[in-house]
C-alpha cells in the first residue's frame, strides 16, 4: 500500500481527489500496488465532500507519518506551500505540484534538495495544464538541445483575445464575459498582466536550458493594451494576435518574456483559440513540435498531478533522472534591449508622414492606411534600434506589436 | 560505458547514428555514463560514410557480443527484422525500434519476450515520427481511460490531400510532387492505400486499449478515390479532408480503423497540412490533448529512436513499466457494419432527386446543388444502414465520405 497526501482541496485538490478515486483501479494498475490517499490538508473543513472524513488542519500530521510517501501540492500562492513543500523533501517524501509560482521562485532549490534527500520533485502541472510538457521535454526530447519555446500558456488571456478577435468585443467586455465564465478571477491581474504567463515561461526555460531566470524581472507585457482594432488589423494582415511566453537561448545568453505577439495564421500556434493553450518547441534533431490541450481547468491539471504521482510511485524517486537546475546570474540573462524582432507599429498619421516613415524605417512591410491611421510591420529590428527609430520620426505611436 | 548497435543504415539508422553522434555530450551527460555504436548492421557497405567502418554484415556478431545491450531496428519490412529483433530480446538485449509492421504485426509477442527476458521493446518512432505519442500516452495520460485517438498518421497522404485542397492539384498530379519531392515512394501502395496508417492505428489502439488487431484487418480506405473536386466541396462546407486512422472503444469493443475524412475546419486536426502529423487523443480526465509535429523525416524519427536509447540506458528495462499487450481475438472486434458517423454524400442528380433523397435520408445538410451533382451530408448512420438508404434510392452515387 502507498499513502499520498493531498495539500489543498480547492479546484486542483479536489479534482485530484476525484482522478485518484474514480480512476483508482486504472492507477493501481498501472503502479503495481494499492493506492490511498490518507490525508487532506486544508484550512476549511468540508462536511459534505466525499472526502471531508480526510481533512487534517495540521501540517505536521502529514509531515510526521512515515507511511505518507508522496504528497501533491495544490495550495496556490509561495507560502506555507514552498515551506510545507521544502519540509517534505527534506524528510525525504516526495512531493508533486501544479503550483507554477513555486517551482518559478523556489525551483532550483527545491530540486536540490529532493536529490539530497532521495526524493523527487515533479510539475508537470505546473504549465499547460492537463498537456504534457514538462515529461516530454526531459524525456521524449532528451537527444534534443532545445533552442527556443513559443506558448499561449494562459487559458483566460487566450479567450479574451479570441472574443476580441472573432466578436469584435472590446477588451473591458471581454474580460467580464471571462470573469462570468469563471475563466477569470475577479481580480484578473495575474493573468492579464501575464505574470502567470512569466512564471511558465521561467519554467520552461529552466527544462529547456538548464537555468532559473526570476520570474519578476524577465520582460513581461499584458494584454491590457491591446484593442480590437489591433485585433482585426491584425486579422486583415494574415495574424492572430496571442499572448505569447517565449524563450530561446542566443549567444549562450537566455531570454524569456511574456508579450502579446503577432502569430501568422500558418503557425499552429495561430489557430489555437478559446482557453485552450498550446506549446510549439523548437529543437535541433526534431524540428518543431507542438503540444495542445485544456491548459487549466479541474481535470486536466488533476490528471498531470496524478501522472507525476504515478511516475513516482512505479519508480523509485532514484529512478527519475530529475533536471538540475541552476538559478542564472547576470551573465546568463539575454540584454532585452538587443532583442529583435518584426514588429507591427500603427502611428496617428495620414499618408503625408510615408515619407518620414520610409526615411526612418525603410520598408513598411504589409502598409495600411485608415482615417488617421498608419500601421505597417517593419524589418526584423531591436527593441533599442525600435525605440529610437519611433522617437526620431516624431508621430504619436498607437500601438506596438511583436511579430513572433 | 554503454555499446548499442544499429540495425540498417538506411535513412533513419544513419539519422540515429548522427543524432548519437552529433549530441553525444548531451546524451551522455543524460544517461550519466559513455555510449558507444558498437555495430551497425547492414547488407551493404559505406565506404564513404563516417559511421561506414561499423558497418558489419553477420547479425550473430552483434548477437553474440555481450558487451552489447541496446540494439536500436530500424531496417524497415518484417523480416529479418522481427527475427533479430526476437533474438536480442531472447538475449536479454533491449531493442527500440522505428519499425511500425514489426510492432503492429508482432508487438504482443514481442513485449512479453522482452518482459519474460529482463529487456525493453520500445517503439516511440513507430508511430508520428519525431512526435512525442506513445510515451505520452503511458505515462502522461495515465491516470486517464483513454476513449478515442484520432490522427493524421501519414505524411505523405497529407501532403497530397493539401495540395489538392489548396492548389486543386488533381490526385495524379499531387502524387508525382510528393514523389519528386522524396515524400512518395516509387511504390506509394503502402502510404495512399492506407496500410501505413492502418499499422500505426493498430499501435495506437493497443496502446490505449490493450489488445493488438490485426493491421491486415481492420476497415481501411486509402485516398484514391477522393478527387479534387471533393476537397473543393469539403472547403466549402468548412471541412478538410484528411487521411484519419481512428481507433475507440465502444460498448467494450474496440474499432481500428483508416479512411479519409471531413475534418471540421474548427478541430485541431483540420488545419494541419502538408507533411506534419497530428494526433488527438480524448481521455476522461484530461478531455481531448494534441501532438503535433513532423510525422517522419531522418532526424525527428531518429530523435524519437535515441529517446527510447536514452530511456532504456537510463533506467534499467525493468525501470521501464512497459504495456501488456494481448492480441484481440474476434469478440473484442467492433462489428464495422454498425459504426455510425454523418456521410458527406455526392450523387449524380439533378434537384428533381431531392424528394427520393429527402425520403431516404430524412435530413439533408449542407445541401449543395451544381450542374448534375448533388451533396449533402447525412444524419449519423451506421455503415449498413448508409448502404441500404443508398442502394434504396436507386441513383448513382458519385462520394462517400466519413465525417470525423
Amino acid at each position: 500500500m502507498i499513502y499520498a497526501a493531498l495539500l489543498g482541496l480547492g479546484v486542483v485538490g479536489s479534482g485530484t481527489a476525484e482522478v485518484l478515486t474514480k480512476n483508482k483501479k486504472l492507477i493501481e494498475k498501472k503502479v503495481g500496488d494499492r493506492v490511498e490517499i490518507k490525508y487532506i490538508l486544508d484550512l476549511r473543513d468540508f462536511p459534505d465532500s466525499p472526502f471531508g472524513t480526510l481533512v487534517v488542519h495540521d501540517f505536521s500530521c502529514i509531515l510526521n507519518d512515515p507511511q505518507v510517501t508522496v504528497v501533491a501540492e495544490m495550495m496556490g500562492g509561495a507560502h506555507p506551500a514552498y515551506d510545507f513543500t521544502k519540509s517534505c523533501l527534506l524528510a525525504g517524501k516526495s512531493v508533486v505540484t501544479s503550483n507554477k509560482e513555486v517551482v518559478a521562485t523556489y525551483g532550483t532549490e527545491l530540486l536540490r534538495i529532493a536529490a539530497e534527500h532521495g526524493a523527487a520533485y515533479l510539475f508537470e502541472a505546473s504549465v499547460g495544464g492537463g498537456i504534457p510538457i514538462i515529461r516530454p521535454l526531459r524525456e521524449d526530447l532528451a537527444p534534443n538541445h532545445v533552442s527556443a519555446i513559443s506558448g499561449i500558456l494562459n487559458g483566460t488571456t487566450n479567450y479574451i483575445l479570441t472574443q476580441m478577435e472573432t466578436e469584435g468585443t472590446p477588451f473591458d467586455e471581454a474580460l467580464k464575459q471571462a470573469q462570468s465564465k469563471g475563466y477569470a478571477e475577479r481580480n484578473p491581474s495575474a493573468d492579464i498582466d501575464g505574470l502567470d504567463a512569466a512564471r511558465k515561461a521561467v519554467i520552461l526555460a529552466a527544462m529547456a536550458f538548464g537555468k532559473r531566470l526570476d520570474p519578476n524581472a524577465i520582460p513581461c507585457e499584458g494584454i491590457t493594451t491591446i484593442t480590437a482594432e489591433d485585433t482585426a488589423l491584425a486579422r486583415s494582415m494574415g495574424y492572430s494576435i496571442k499572448l505569447i511566453a517565449h524563450t530561446e537561448q542566443a549567444d549562450g545568453k537566455i531570454l524569456a518574456m511574456v508579450s502579446p505577439r503577432l502569430v501568422p495564421l500558418s503557425n499552429p500556434l495561430g489557430g489555437i483559440n478559446g482557453v485552450f493553450n498550446g506549446i510549439l518547441v523548437t529543437a535541433d534533431m526534431v524540428g518543431q513540435v507542438m503540444f495542445y490541450g485544456p491548459g487549466a481547468g479541474k481535470l486536466p491539471t488533476a490528471s498531470a498531478v496524478v501522472s507525476d504521482m504515478i511516475d513516482i510511485m512505479e519508480h523509485s524517486p532514484s529512478g527519475i533522472h530529475a533536471p538540475v537546475w541552476t538559478d542564472a546570474d547576470e551573465a546568463d540573462v539575454f540584454e532585452f534591449p538587443g532583442y529583435t524582432c518584426a514588429r507591427l507599429l500603427v502611428f496617428q498619421a495620414t499618408a503625408s508622414a510615408l515619407d518620414t516613415l520610409t526615411a526612418r524605417f525603410g520598408s513598411l512591410h504589409s502598409l495600411q492606411l485608415a482615417p488617421g491611421r498608419l500601421s505597417f510591420v517593419t524589418d526584423p529590428l531591436s527593441e533599442a534600434d525600435t525605440d529610437q527609430r519611433i522617437s526620431d520620426c516624431g508621430l504619436p505611436l498607437v500601438s506596438r506589436i511583436r511579430l513572433l
